[in-house]
């Protein structure tokens, strides 16, 4: 990674980057809602929903990349107010995607993270006015993208002054077609030895598959990852998009009840076994 | 291709697009150039060169998608203006790279074709911007994508009003790691199944490798394409990018001196092949 | 998976495999080992080690699939031998390669489990002659191979009357670099859902870098893996191959006290969340 | 390539392999048939269209390797034996697949070319066993392969004493799903400079699809392969395998019409380019 110089571990120790109550790099991170805000209602009910569960923060797009020009676009304007709504009501922090430049300084208005996704995470203009921004970047890693290219988009961020970027791991593409994409979960130890930015799992769209987004949550704990991005619909059927891979609240919550124990287990572990080694 | 509706096949004949002197879509239109502006001399000589050795149309980039934030990102406005003293001199038209939708207005002022890149095959925003403009777009694959994504993007930009979209296939990432990507020819036959729209081949960014951008050339040729897009600089072992796959002038005019009577040749085995079928 | 008969999840309920005190399918079993068998002293040296840190099971090769003919094609029988006589000494059961159908029935003398290797996935005489054993097989994925055709690499083995499968997940071929291959951990859930057979994770040829193993190891476990296969070296610095990939014991030793506790706390959770549901 | 030593580019000239009438290296072969021999009738009336069409070599298979257990694994001794007959009425030679080291003595008795195909060119036990024998052995890229590890398999051929191998790029695997696999016509040129043996196109098995086998083979032809192995069935629409994708003996006649004269014409343009150079 002969390029980095902000990005690089070598630079600095651990980046903390706190938003709201929880701390990326420090906690670990769950952030959970529904793909697309549909609604008022559907966004209301889902922010409720993961609130009681024990998410951190709710994630909902208001602008949706879609293969297709006649698909869904999501809401905009009125998604952000949505979004704003649901914050009022439950205190989580809104995590929401921005796709062009010129609505970064608007939709950073509305925004505690803004979020880069996979289509974009070469999109160097929009990387550059994220980056003049101080609101968290959840960078999203490309599906087609090696983690030196990765660390170079969050480069690109990091020069421009901010130095608050989150980086997602969200699956990559592979010849593979039981999933959605491959979760390269082995990103998370190799990101923490390449950098100092925090890592975070996307279970959802890397899997595509309802039945395998808790044990991959499971095992992003166990990698070392420092936070989860999950897709809950307070009801999936009618979803507009991503309507079979969204979690019920019933399975987010049985899934959160793991979580936390699995992840407070595993630093106790790897902490006596330092305290071992030290020992020794 | 489901969802498709101007771009599809069914919807039309061949798409004919004029640029100056020659017709995507009729004619077999060679387009090539240096990967970047540098500078006047280097552009002007380069330009003569190809224009000499018969391209149809100039190539260069005045804003360059980079891996790196710290490498050599173009020369801007300056660059535009550069290739526009290149454009009258030689009367070769010009194709440059729109990388931010806000400069899509007055970049349209000095191109006659805008190209969108791998990277940005995806940007939706900058798609829907050069949309609805009327100047031909030349939409590279994103090395990442399916025939279907990549036909969705053209329909992205033929939904706003500009039916004047040339294709171009530029490798696809793989694991093999001798060229630089896997050129996909079977693209040109499969693409000429699916659509209208015309279809060139880029086979210096495809391979990275100076002696294999003739071979593929030719088999361009062969399969179909409409035209090529190649890279040619007036002195490329000093390149500020790109230098190692760059061709010489003397390179160029050696392939040239084969690409036409190849193209000739093909056309008229492909209607003697017709005429007996037909005759049959 | 449309031409399972036999491997099909529909057909019975989980597979066990007793080999020595272990059993596939119901305890978490660790393989571990070096990559070739070298010599008796190091064979025996790395078998005390892993027996003294907990390893299950011994893996070692006498025969060695490489590249090049002209690297180290691994000691044959008298590796066999080697791997015999430690086997003897330590209590552990051998798991070892075999490549070639008219190996598999003498090497069947000498093996606990006979592997199958990631680029013998296919080949369909081997399959077909190790389904003619009741020794237990161990079938790694086709580094280029979908869950789909790799069950139906087990289906060879079990229609030849050999119901004792071990799937063992070692890493897809995809376009990133800074890892030998990916591991696609998701396909633990996945074959789970498809498969009554025991599934596996090889931690070592996934990653091929020595830092990511044991991160991904415990991922493993938190996905529901039924257990591992290391490589492990007395001296990783005289290895003749995979020298930059091998567990010294120490580390192995301090990758074990976290492996066992951790399967114990998933199980506990996985049934506490059971009950509840249940409960409920 | 630093591990070639026979079969590296450096150590000879052009490979030159005779099979009756053609040479491979020299000529341009065309191998075409069935997918699998199914019976007398379907190979006899197969093998007469392709002799009439101007077919070098029949291919066919008695020995397939499947998915699947359960699908048809062809006729084995019969199938040769049909082939054989084919042969003596045609006179064509034949390619034919082997798939066990154990049948190479045998098999070889009534082939011409020992098939090695792309799910055992890593099957290092057959690799070798067929470089004991002096028959020519067509080596089929595996389509998970770089072009290193295929080099180095041709390798084990050389090295057992057998010079004759003729290369076969049939596609490799990527995430695009259009086409079976995505053809690698890249493949020629570059194994032209890395190595002194031929390469022919199997533009069948790499397309997957009818439509694409005609611009792939006359793309084949401009890059410089040595020949073609296509599949040609006398009724398509009742074959054992590949039904899709085999040409009818009309659509074969049509293709060879092209192939031919378009081979002469490349030849030519390439010595009189040469000639040019040479003269300036």
């Amino acid at each position: 990674m002969k390029n980095l110089k902000l990005a690089s571990r070598a630079t600095q120790e651990q980046t903390i980057i706190t938003v709201g109550d929880v701390a990326f790099g420090r906690d670990f991170v769950v952030m959970a809602g529904p793909c697309s805000v549909e609604s008022e209602h559907q966004t209301l009910e889902t922010a409720r929903a993961v609130k009681a569960a024990g998410a951190d923060i709710l994630r909902g797009g208001a602008f949706k990349p879609r293969t297709s020009p006649y698909s869904f676009q999501g809401l905009g304007l009125q998604g952000l107010k949505i979004l704003d709504k649901a914050r009022k009501e439950t205190g989580l922090p809104i995590v929401t995607e921005v796709l062009d430049p010129r609505d970064v300084s608007w939709v950073a208005e509305y925004a505690d993270i803004l979020q880069i996704g996979t289509r974009n995470m070469q999109n160097f203009s929009l990387l550059k006015e994220v980056g003049t921004t101080q609101l968290p970047v959840l960078l999203k890693r490309g599906m087609f993208s090696t983690l030196d290219e990765w660390l170079n988009c969050a480069e690109y961020i990091l020069s421009e002054g901010n130095p608050n970027v989150i980086l997602c791991e969200r699956g990559i593409r592979t010849f593979e077609n039981y999933t959605r994409n491959t979760l390269d979960l082995s990103a998370v130890p190799a990101i923490k030895e390449l950098t100092h930015l925090p890592i975070v799992i996307d279970p959802t769209h890397s899997t595509g598959k309802l039945s395998l987004i808790a044990p991959m949550s499971l095992a992003a704990v166990a990698a070392g990852a420092d936070g989860l991005l999950i897709e809950v619909h307070h009801n999936p059927a009618q979803a507009l998009c991503d309507a079979d891979q969204a979690l019920t609240p019933a399975l987010f919550e049985e899934l959160m009840q793991q979580l936390r124990p699995l992840h407070a287990y595993v630093q106790k572990l790897a902490h006596e076994t330092t305290k071992n080694i030290v020992t020794d």
